[in-house]
């Protein structure tokens, strides 16, 4: 689906998250298990302490940045020393983990994927629609996604504290997690061949929504069990992505408290 | 229901609109028939002239707001005579002629009143949703309302250009007329006994939508013909009043292309 290009313009990427800053900082909280939002690494950067922070960043599904020094320079006056950790505001939790835990406690699965959504205020909207709507995770991949910032947990309204998120290395291996647990993968597309109300929703399944401007990627379109549309009255644009999300939703929701 | 609380806080409230300055320039365009947006009037002006602008504000509803100089200086630094006016980038309707231009071409009516929805991005999207989910028409009041500058057009995607808009100089009025035209009035309210997919929104309907903070007003409790709620499969907060709008508006869409 294709929304919102025109809409919620994003604001000035530069997060206000309490910062590590340096080698030492950034491995000892590496080391310790502190919560890091994303990572910039000098693109020109070598080394042994470099080679373990890309390490780490891989294993630990930490969003890695190679940048030019004017980026890090930018981020902060002090001696970087090649590289710059904003520490997070919330945890990540695995998704075979959370899968598990929701499947535990013997609840339906209802996961929200996002693929490409970078605007921060959309993410936060979708949020709180999720679990307003009794979603349990929120999906968001490690690269091509907003940084959840104060910001972004303002808009949920605080769901993102209550919501589990689970960070992922590529779109196509959440893909194959998902459908190994048995979810149903649904992609939201303008032209998809399943008006949202005929899918079966009551179902473990996860909603992928695409990126504001060019929708779900191929990836997406070749992989999702269904591809679902919200059906218009009208031919116009499209919608929002948070209010498309948000009707998906919905739908979910009351076919599940209906059933 | 009460959304949105934290959620888009308003910008400040100075939209781009071209301004007209001062007793002849805004007598003249009232006198034309331009369209306006709002009208400042100095708290402690008086004369003729000033009545007349009073009384052409009240019977087009136009929107006046009667303020200290400060912030008439504050709006233009030019020789304003006490009146300053936002001229409109959109065209009003009466709500009566767009109730007939809709039941005339055989449709049936799908209205949507906000009751004190004063951010514009809100504005912006609820049209947008609207437009895609077969809604004609957009009820606004003249006061506590947010102004349709080239934001709300923005985010709105042009939606806001292709809806009718229908100016109103009181909730309680247009509600009135709503009913006196045979249509189904539901207040969107947290507390609502009905849930929305158990409303039947194949019948003209107008759906009312609460201010960001307080929801909808009394008046509308008291007058509405159903109270909707969109059920929640997690007690939390509550969504933002454009997904909220988003939901209601994909059920009455569903409902209309599947009866």
């Amino acid at each position: 689906m294709e929304h919102n290009k025109r809409n919620f313009s994003p604001r000035p990427q530069k997060p206000s998250l309490p910062l590590l800053i340096g080698r030492k900082p950034v491995m000892e909280a590496l080391a310790n298990g502190t919560a890091i939002e994303k990572i910039f690494l000098l693109r020109t950067a070598t080394g042994e302490e470099i080679n373990t922070i890309k390490q780490l960043c891989r294993e630990r599904n930490i969003p890695l940045s190679q940048v030019p020094v004017e980026k890090l320079n930018n981020l902060t006056k002090a001696q970087h020393q090649g590289v710059v950790a904003y520490t997070s505001l919330l945890e990540y939790i695995e998704l075979q983990e959370a899968i598990s835990f929701v499947v535990d406690k013997g609840e339906t699965p209802l996961f929200v994927l996002l693929d490409g959504v970078t605007d921060v205020r959309n993410v936060g909207a979708i949020a709180r629609s999720a679990l307003c709507c009794g979603a349990q995770g929120l999906i968001l991949p490690t690269s091509n996604a907003a940084s959840l910032t104060e910001d972004a947990i303002k808009t949920s309204a605080g769901a993102l504290r209550q919501i589990m998120l689970c960070r992922i290395p590529s779109v196509a291996q959440a893909l194959d997690v998902l459908k190994l647990n048995g979810i149903n993968v649904l992609g939201t597309n303008m032209k998809g061949s399943v008006p949202v109300y005929e899918a079966d929703l009551t179902i473990p399944s996860a909603i992928v929504m695409g990126a504001e401007d060019t929708g779900i990627s191929k990836d997406v379109i070749k992989r999702a069990d269904q591809l679902i549309r919200i059906p218009m009255a009208k031919a116009f644009d499209s919608l929002n992505v948070s209010v498309a999300a948000g009707m998906i939703l919905y739908e979910a929701a009351k076919q599940r408290l209906t059933q």
